[in-house]
């Protein structure tokens, strides 16, 4: 029997992301011991019931001499964690993070990270629309891509034995620049999800009877967008306020596109409208062929 | 062995609909005879191909006789159908359409239709993101909603009629006044489709080494709007034309919802953002209870 990949894993925040990893990670025996820290007391009870591992009571008791740290809380708990962590991390430990924004990530904990810790923030493209350590499975990341982005001087062992992790659970593996990730998941995920809570609000905002019918016929359209719209609130928070240039910067490009879309239905411009959605066509045809549909 | 709903069904426009709709009344045996025509060469094809009835030359020769007529075209092709079809409906029979918006459909249709013949639009909620005669299956209809938006004046028996049909093929039926279905599906689907069809396009005037990562990294949430923006431009173009002020109107307050949210996220108002995506949760939850997730 070979050696697992690492001796001891702390997860610090154990929800849907941190326990379908804790899970995964079990499942596949990439760690000697599991070590568990949620700030919440329910979340802890739960993680203890689901046995995903050793449930500690405080971040710095979960942190100490692990060999992994992944942070898995929403990002604006970073900031916070930071101070409270860093004296206790383990020389060479490799401390990593799940989180949809990297640039606030690095600009958030860099500064604590004490020297002979590898900090490598990284961030699984993987999710459901359920919360909390019930709502994980083993499965999530398989076929799905984790993005890592080490800052300049990043040891490279530690790079691949962080990829070797994200590999292990079924994921393929992508080296990114931080800024870069931000832009990216800006468009590709941080704006959808602002739209679909918009529209969803927007309905709830409707005259009562009006509601009842938006639920009633949600099939045509609108129920994917209700799914999206029903994703951890204190998560999506933070990814709004601490990816704030990118986010405003591709809403301004799509609230140009709607304009235009909005005065080519005013004025009656069907060749218009006709032309956008059959190119829109063909982006749904390479997700398709890139196999991530 | 009882007799058929209807003697004479014809289909005018064998797409995603009609075909999926000749195959449920194929499969129930509610039609003595099922006639087909659609402006497509390759779809006239296609239906003889896979026997989804009779297949005519000319919607004029596929009226003649029937006893339920079903328009499943673009609602754009309603209008200079209507002179076509109208001297050959005959006497007692049912005219009905399965397209998006109702008001104007009665606006282009209605004056056609000759004294004895009973005209009911109807509009059934279901549907994929894809088109043409081979993408219909039997069963697209089950537990889903069909609404029918009779004109005053109508008689009583022929609505029943058409009810009993859509109950045949699986669907709970509803009957609404046109203007209201109009305004709900304005934000159940017209608007989502607008949003989904937006933001996939704004994607597409990225720089090509971006477009390719949104394609790569499209699971988190911007897959499921290129799904919805994969629908047929032509049947959608017709939409927006023909349900102009409905969806200008409901468009007009989701850019303002929009804006506010932008505006949070500018000024890093936190509570304002949490408070949206809480409330949006229970809209999630009603659709669940509803049984349409």
């Amino acid at each position: 029997m070979t050696d697992p990949l690492f001796g001891r894993i702390a997860f610090i925040g154990i929800g849907l992301i941190g326990s379908s990893l804790a899970r995964a990670v079990a499942e596949q025996k990439l760690a000697a011991e599991i070590v568990i820290f949620d700030a919440s007391a329910d979340a802890r009870a739960a993680a203890a019931e689901l046995k995903l591992g050793h449930v500690v009571d405080s971040a710095a008791a979960a942190v100490a001499g692990s060999d992994l740290v992944i942070l898995a809380t929403p990002i604006g708990a970073y900031a916070d964690l930071g101070p409270v962590i860093a004296p206790h991390l383990k020389k060479g430990a490799i401390l990593t993070d799940v989180g949809s924004v990297k640039q606030a990530v690095i600009r958030d904990l860099g500064p604590h990270v004490p020297e002979g810790v590898h900090f490598i923030p990284g961030h699984p493209i993987a999710g459901t629309e359920h919360s909390g350590p019930r709502a994980g499975f083993a499965e999530l990341f398989k076929g799905r891509w984790a993005i890592i982005t080490p800052v300049t001087g990043t040891d490279p062992a530690a790079t691949a034995k962080l990829q070797q992790l994200w590999s292990a659970v079924g994921s393929m593996v992508e080296v990114m620049e931080p800024g870069h990730h931000d832009q990216v998941l800006a468009i590709t995920s941080h704006l959808p999800h602002l739209i679909a809570y918009t529209i969803v609000d927007t309905a709830t905002q409707l005259e009562t009877s009006t509601q009842s019918e938006v639920i009633k016929f949600s099939a045509s359209g609108f129920r994917d967008f209700t799914r999206i719209a029903a994703s951890d609130p204190t998560m999506w928070r933070d990814i709004f306020l601490n990816n704030r240039e990118a986010v405003l910067e591709i809403l301004g490009r799509f609230t140009e596109d709607l304009t235009a879309l909005q005065r080519a239905i005013r004025w009656g411009e069907g060749d218009k409208l006709f032309d956008t959605f059959t190119r829109t066509r063909a982006v749904r045809r390479g997700i398709i062929d890139a196999k991530q549909a």
